[in-house]
């Protein structure tokens, strides 16, 4: 099955600059792909000359004559904006002409623009994002990251349902293990949503595997790790500034003297593999679940390099079903719960 | 003003084999202290044979006839153990005859005793732990972090005042600056109870710089973060998880082959000055604000060069009158409201 996905071209801090190149590098990379770029014209045109490219049957443009800024308030995109970017690339995958939309732009209007224009699935009230982090043995899907600031215990589950069946259909893995974020492994522990949700949870049939904490999330305890979105966010920001404070750290190390510089430059190999392993452009890319159709969004500051994996986050999911795995399984239950 | 502390000898996951030699260590390290072993006197006794020590004028020992479990529910602490080694130090400093207890044991009991023993300070509600970590230029004072799992924003402001305090005092900054931990640095973003701190904290009087993302925590963006201690919990947790894991990656690397092994030995110098930099172990201490009296609370796990950084975590308090500052800018801020 050929997959179609529409990129919005101008999203992010660097627009056509990055999402451009990454569209082209990712036709190479894969045979059954087309792409959709989507934004103003004649800018997305003149970046596409300056790699030498030109529109083919994998590779089209969708102009769009609006572009939703950065800190655009959500409200003012959806309404104010009918032709952006942003939106004519969800109404692209709407239409059933894209499998799939990638942006890069403004959260909080992403969010509001595909709730609006793909609705919510049937049995979920909140969208969530869910991405992948690595951890000591693999990777673990975790969410809300950031989309639900109030959760209440039965948004937690839906949370859980859907990131299991995210996992289910990325990594062929037939019952998830679910961990519920909290404060202590012990059931006492917790505020009121938490432990609510931990009793919906052992009696929903999922692989639960009870509570876990922060630091189980990088230790690979479980394939999914459920939590609000204040809790999730902070949780990934946390992470990402550690990881930024421990690499400048290491390059001061490094830096200190002739001989340190030397010790670095001899431990260069082994600092290369490690970046990469750690490199967190490889977990760009995050999935707004709930939806009727797959979208994903890119961090706003992403390279190229990593617009490409968020590329592959749709394209993975649209080639495995995700959504069609989601759908089963939420009627699987309803019909259980009935 | 010579100083007192009171030791938890038997709490923590390793007990006296962790608490004794530290304290004979710290006893080395400073003049004006003197060191109280609180717990079962034949077992702290036959620890201190094991290094070759006896009572002395500054080092003695408090008979506790029993002693709280890790596991133990706080309130089976509290009302069941009243002779316990966690309660009968924090006996001590409410009869003035120490200045400070350190304990590595059970936290919710901890929390539990002391809140009983030592009454909260007037015009606080809630007792918040805070603690140190290190940032790219400093260290930043971080409240709450699991004590409170549903705060209001009036608790939220009371952290602030207390979190100052302990800045002001320990590290001698006159107004040290504070952010509130969100999801967003724009001043629509978060939940209700965020909304309603950051607008009282604007009205305060303190050194308010506002809302501030999980990345910004090791950025050093303020000198003291605010936050709920589910919020505060998971950060702190996330941070040992994945540091861990960094860890491991790192010594995955370098074994990878006889050759990134030579690579290893090469950079040992420059790897150990960075392990050292990051050694969690020195920022261990959590500081029980907002009650009548200085309760530090180590790690379980802590081993005795980490359990020394607890005691010198009391010691500075004690040693730079924490309490009367806190006592005493809760009391201006009264004054003022009224």
């Amino acid at each position: 099955m050929a997959i179609t996905i529409a990129l919005d071209c101008m999203g992010g801090d660097h627009g056509v600059k990055v999402t451009v190149p990454a569209a082209i590098d990712f036709l190479k990379r894969e045979d059954d792909v087309s792409i959709i770029l989507v934004g103003l014209a004649d800018v997305i045109e003149r970046e596409l000359r300056r790699y030498g490219t030109t529109v083919s049957d994998r590779l089209s443009v969708k102009a769009a004559s609006e572009v939703v800024a950065m800190d655009e308030p959500p409200a003012h995109a959806l309404r104010g904006k009918r032709n952006s970017s942003m939106r004519v690339a969800a109404d692209l995958v709407k239409e059933g002409v894209a499998d799939a939309c990638v942006s890069a732009g403004n959260t909080g209007a992403l969010m509001a623009i595909s709730r609006f224009v793909l609705k919510m699935m049937p049995g979920i009230e909140r969208p969530a994002i869910a991405s992948f982090l690595p951890t000591v043995n693999g990777r673990v899907c975790m969410l809300d990251l950031g989309a639900n600031v109030n959760c209440t215990a039965e948004h937690l589950v839906q949370f859980a349902v859907m990131g299991s069946c995210l996992v289910s259909a990325v990594e062929h893995i037939e019952r998830p293990s679910i961990g519920l974020l909290n404060i202590g492994e012990e059931q006492i522990k917790g505020n009121e949503v938490v432990k609510d949700a931990a009793e919906l949870l052992r009696a929903s049939g999922l692989n639960f595997r009870g509570n876990v904490e922060g630091s189980n999330i990088y230790m690979g305890s479980t394939d999914v790790i459920v939590c609000d979105g204040f809790v999730g966010n902070v949780a990934l920001k946390t992470s990402e500034g550690l990881a930024q404070m421990l690499g400048q750290y290491l390059r001061e190390e490094f830096s200190r003297s002739p001989f340190t510089r030397l010790c670095g430059l001899l431990a260069l190999p082994v600092v290369k593999s490690f970046r990469k392993r750690v490199d967190h452009r490889r977990y760009n890319g995050a999935s707004l679940l709930g939806l009727r159709g797959i979208v994903v969004k890119s961090h706003g500051a992403a390279d190229a390099y990593a617009f490409g994996f968020a590329i592959r986050r749709a394209y993975t999911a649209a080639k495995r079903g995700m959504l069609a795995s989601i759908n089963d399984k939420i009627n699987a239950m309803q019909q259980k719960a009935a």
